[in-house]
């Protein structure tokens, strides 16, 4: 009997699903959070940005593509040009959740007009920030090879090592913060997340020479200050003791809530940083699960006595 | 010497090679652990079917494409019919791990000998439960913007949350591991553990507007159970004391070995509750670190004396 | 004007980043940690060299293709051809890793003329090693079964658990560390502790039957040994005291650094075991965050008591 073949009950159960599910689209309707959007920052597309400007900032390192010094020019030009129009296009996209307030808290920002010209302005600031964040990225990659004797060569540590490619989308995704753009930098900070297990919110001021070694479980708070020259482990939480609200129950953005770290700081792994008001002195090593919620000193030693296993031997 | 050119030697090497490794392969026989397979669930077909659901759920998120509102019937079809045959397909390969014994644990269930006609039935009941599904992820999304202060806006939910995305997998895993599937849900979750750090088993039955924050590390066993508005952070794990086994080995089945979080719960990071039999009553709030093995009443704050760290000024 | 169209000014910004972030590129002069290659380890094509060694492994697992036995020698051939010549090719462009000084540490290895024959020798070895990893991965699997009472089937935990992922990783990794590679183990290490959040250094020497359960947030050093039918849960690390460096500042590669793990050992989550000189015995079991820094004997149970959380019930 045709009615019950294959094609024609998977043909009913397709009209009868998108009859259901369309009920749950309100089209862009106030109050319904997850709208159909005609235009709204893909994360395909952010993540590629990231793959192309890491092609950039080390040459040849993904792709494996020749990047030889006569050529250099047209290897950096190519990719220059295509993260160009596509970072345009997604923060012309993203800009306007700035003010959108109806699809999200409302933030007292007023709308402007010219979506495009505002685009263009903060591509161009981001594109002048390329080089700078380039030298950056040097300091880093020598501190993973210094901060780990178990590194052979910087090219080692660019092509394997979490930390990089969580310090460099970092100071790309801090980059877009600083320059307001909505949406896009917590994007990144995510993807990369994804990647090594590094949680490092797009607002955190991280110093020179940063190094995370392992990596996975690690956060970093919105309001965290790292100086120069700071060394982390797996499973550091640099975190909030609580949100202080306004009377709509939003945080009061210009408080502090995350801690900072002076520079030459080590905190070794699994280790707990709460609190806007604590400081972490310069040069301080702070121990294998520690838990802290006030400042010390510069140039302390913080530990505390791991519970002392109890052994049982066999026969006791 | 043609003898000793690299083709040649390349080619003695292969089929050298190939000689070695074609022993290693049983051909399916009783007892080989890695059977070669004419026909198995495609890793990288069930990953294709989330993206295509969040397609769905979120339309135009991930891939950026226009969905507006006049062509959102033609979007969300497009991405209903992919899934339809492609979830189809895999059930078919997935049904006979039921029963067969062969490649696995005895599991007492009688062989079917119409697959496809359960595989259409799975399928169709699957489809149903999409609206509802999606009216769920709302609820998670609104719990997420809430249950996140420094969240600008349901977009950038949707759009970096690795929470959003481990629960719009869970939800979907969930259904079909209640409709029987085998294997599928299971790589499902897996997939998207490798994703986000998150791990939940497909059987857990979460409740709505769950959030998870920052995520990485988190782990839910398989007979947890979740109210409503529940909220945890990273590192938590709601886990089993420990496997009661049958007579065979294998676990006991109808036994309860994870915990239950009642509704409005907290629990803060690196939290471990153990044990079927636990149960954390409604509306309590558990602090991080804490390692409970026993039910605790309504409305209860569990903490413990985070050990207090030893600061060792300098020149002391 | 036509000065100020988005063309002329997009055009204009691009030439100047070009021209500014030229100055950050050292042409591979001594000293610049970021050299631009003409042929270094491209991590995507090392990506794919897994990916394919994967389908060597557990045919048609990955891809869904069929590997029916008629056809099987077709299918493992055509993977074993892409994998040779692509594992020589990056084993040609990492090989002068070995004792390029300029680009890391000076490693006292002297320069070999013909990299090419050494490459093909080395491609060589591994290839004979293929049918022993493949017998080794069986005993993987069946430990991943039989350790998890959860599990349904071998397939299912082919498909869907990340410790077989992660350890069919690391046993191609550490032939390839053994036989001398430079770089390329570790990028594949790194490459499934990003998809896995588990972190085996390539050079860990792991026996038979080897499982992690969950598994995120593991760390296994590169000088620890693990005997047969051990089993670790999520978030253990096996670690360094410290790293007892030579008068260069280099770490002294003869010492072990990192513990080693006896036969039959089972280790649950969360636990901390650090000291080349720490031995935990044949058989022992060590409970959930302990942190051990010395050797126990055979047969031993380790425990900690976990902090008695303090509850707090509502109106006290």
């Amino acid at each position: 009997m045709e009615n019950t073949s294959y094609e024609r009950r998977r043909a009913d159960a397709l009209i009868q699903t998108l009859d259901a599910i369309r009920a749950t689209y309100c089209d862009g309707q106030h109050g319904d959070p997850i709208a159909a959007h005609s235009g709204i920052p893909s994360l395909d597309e952010v993540v590629r940005i990231l793959a192309n400007l890491e092609e950039i900032f080390y040459p040849g390192y993904r792709s494996g593509n020749p990047a030889c010094s006569p050529s250099l020019d047209i290897f950096i030009r190519r990719y220059l040009d295509m993260v160009y129009d596509s970072l345009y296009e997604q923060v012309v996209r993203a800009l306007p959740f700035r003010w959108k307030g109806e699809y999200g808290r409302a933030q007292g920002i007023p709308a402007i007009e010219n979506v495009e010209a505002e685009a263009e302005r903060i591509v161009g600031c981001f594109f002048s920030r390329l080089p700078a964040i380039r030298e950056l990225l040097k300091k880093d990659v020598i501190a993973a090879y210094t901060g780990d004797p178990a590194a052979h060569s910087y090219a080692e540590v660019i092509l394997s090592y979490p930390a990089i490619r969580a310090i460099t989308v970092h100071r790309v995704a801090h980059e877009l913060y600083r320059l307001g753009v909505p949406i896009i930098p917590r994007m990144m900070s995510e993807h990369v997340h994804s990647e090594t297990g590094i949680d490092i919110h797009p607002g955190a001021r991280i110093g020179e020479s940063f190094f995370i070694d392992h990596g996975t479980g690690v956060v970093i708070g919105e309001t965290t200050e790292i100086g120069n020259r700071v060394k982390i482990y797996q499973g550091v939480t640099l975190g909030a003791k609580s949100f202080p609200l306004d009377a709509h129950g939003n945080p009061i953005k210009a408080i502090k809530r995350h801690p900072t770290l002076e520079d030459d700081v080590i905190i070794y792994a699994g280790a707990t940083i709460l609190g806007g008001d604590t400081v972490i002195g310069q040069g301080s090593v702070i121990g294998g699960n520690v838990w802290i919620t006030s400042s010390v000193p510069p140039h302390s030693t913080v530990l505390h006595d791991n519970p002392k296993p109890i052994v049982k031997k066999p026969g006791t």
